[in-house]
């Protein structure tokens, strides 16, 4: 098996941000890169060739999923995940942290006194949404359960705190994360086949995310990845949390990952700040709405950073025989017309949410090309 | 473009059953032949390329749909069905007489005054079950809405007689289905590129049966269809209804396609019939439903005419890591395991009511072609 790396190549005069490149066993990762997310190992709708098709380069899985169906046994058992999903790009799984204290959250009123949800010293208890079994999850389990899963990448068990926690709340979390940081490194040293990046917390505090990633910079993760920023509630708190961060992150030379974010303007945002990868549902959920990218143009020429988005149910398309975006060359393009997309999907047809998610997908990826080639020209 | 031609290799010398090729402009179907339904365009859940995959000979669409979404005319500039829906083989199209027909059964307890379906002499008049909108479908409304759709054979305005209807009723309904039938047949003639099948009707009764039988036959059809059969409500009354017809039509040149039916074990029957080909919904709504076909072998010798059909839903399989069907080559047993169709059906991705119909579609085509093997060896 060829060994994992990460190099950066160049990093852009206007910006921190850098065009890097991630190599692991199942192939090579350009930076800045999305990353699709597949939560219970597939990308709804889609298999591994379409994946292929969409140029997609990294699929995200989410470990509580797993956990609870097929369940990390039988996912070993099957040869991984990647041999089970037949999915053949690297894969990376998350701690299942965010979905165990968003279990937490809804359950929360008094920040002490969850009730469906147990936090300790220890780990999380929960009862399974699906059968309502109990689980417990501790540092040692998650990066027991996600070598089970076998990813390319894991993710240390990290607190994920509310939005509106105190600030005192907000260090004992922090202080709790950290130290669930190292039990996750420790108890990850087994797996020499997986990789670990080591999750930034710190709430909506400058003082704790600064702290956050100084502490887990200093371990020796092969990774570093920003968590909980998809809690802030304006577009403001998210980009001051990877801001606050990433002022002590940017010049590390390992990758930094965001976990669950976020619109595509964010991400430029981001991109610039220096984060190297991003997991995000928005482009494959909108495709399932029917929202659908296209490219936009001024005066002629294109704006790489701007995109339309057009609700194919809406009766304008019924006649519309042009593709969705008449540059586009992926698969739906190439193919079919707006007016049978239209058709697919005010009818219902099962077929019309995997070649809105083919084009949703392919058309980000193509934004992430154009982003990594203005990097390499200096111009981001 | 290439002629359309029928021919008749081997007859079997056991029963009526005969092996053909019907040759078209999208290629050669091999009979006797499964003809899988899209009723609007799209074999649900699959692309044109997974039936390739799954080794579809032709495809069946539903012009009632299609009138009504995504409308004829739009179908007609978007180059015909072919081009809108990139199904590269032979496409056939029914004459929405069925469905018409259905609109009117739910809505009628007196044979004579149904309400939101109005019969007169010169066709149906209805209301659509998706805006409201009135539709006239009268026999060269059908023909011409057929035409747009452009599929390669299409098929007569028909009256699909109610379960239950009187002899009287019956025959009436059988003279108006003859005088549609010439109708239909005067308004095709436009059409070159296209070739009209003539539909049988004459309800449960052998005398109108074999009357439409010999009449429809005497017309100058490109092809000879048997409607109305899935009527019945017994599996005799079925076979029955199609044994009274090809007692009529078994030495007849042209292709036999029997209209919706059926279950697989129905088919075999009507095969020895002399049947050449069948649209049914069966194999492909059994696998969104999570039945999946398996071989079934006695004595270690693999039964032909059986199959078993498996629960996908099980928790037997659950852990279960091999293929639905270890012998099967199908795209889904190739690369999937039963614990991962599980995994996807529990969590309703949509990805398993593809890889269902990958194989279910794959076994049946394969069935058929051990069928014509048989045949070609005088054994069926």
């Amino acid at each position: 098996m060829p060994n994992f790396s990460f190099s950066i190549h160049t990093k852009s005069k206007k910006s921190d941000a850098r065009r890097g490149t991630i190599t692991t066993p199942y192939g090579k990762i350009e930076t800045p890169a999305f990353v699709t997310v597949g939560t219970k190992g597939t990308v709804k709708s889609l298999d591994a060739q379409d994946l292929t098709r969409s140029n997609i380069q990294m699929i995200f899985v989410n470990t509580y999923h797993l956990v609870l169906s097929p369940g990390v046994d039988v996912i070993q058992k099957g040869g991984g995940i990647h041999n089970l999903t037949k999915i053949q790009v690297p894969i990376i799984s998350d701690s299942g942290g965010f979905q165990v204290f968003s279990l937490a959250k809804s359950d929360r009123k008094n920040e002490e006194s969850p009730k469906l949800v147990k936090i300790t010293h220890d780990g999380v208890l929960f009862r399974s949404h699906i059968d309502g079994k109990q689980h417990e999850f501790t540092p040692e389990y998650s990066i027991k359960a996600q070598s089970k899963i076998g990813a390319d990448f894991i993710v240390t068990f990290d607190e994920c705190v509310y939005y509106g926690a105190t600030e005192k709340y907000t260090e004992k979390s922090m202080q709790r994360t950290h130290e669930w940081a190292q039990r996750s490194l420790r108890a990850s040293r087994l797996k020499h086949q997986q990789k670990i990046f080591g999750v930034i917390q710190g709430g909506m505090y400058k003082k704790f995310r600064r702290a956050s990633a100084e502490f887990i910079a200093s371990l020796s993760f092969w990774g570093l990845a920003i968590g909980g920023v998809s809690v802030g509630e304006t577009k403001k708190e998210m980009r001051d949390v990877v801001k606050w961060s990433m002022e002590v992150l940017h010049k590390d030379k390992r990758p930094i990952h965001l976990l669950g974010v976020g619109y595509v303007d964010d991400i430029f945002d981001m991109i610039k700040m220096g984060v190297d990868t991003f997991d995000c549902v928005v482009p494959t959920r909108q495709a399932r709405l029917g929202r659908l990218y296209v490219q936009k143009f001024e005066n002629g020429k294109m704006k790489f950073e701007n995109y339309n988005m057009i609700d194919i149910y809406k009766t304008i398309f019924k006649r519309d025989l042009k593709p969705i975006d008449e540059r586009c060359e992926c698969y739906t393009c190439k193919n079919f017309s707006k007016a049978y997309l239209h058709h697919l999907f005010k009818q219902r047809e099962l077929l019309a949410y995997r070649l809105a998610t083919i084009h949703n997908l392919y058309f980000i990826e193509k934004l992430f090309e154009r982003i990594r080639r203005n990097i390499e020209l200096g111009n981001f």
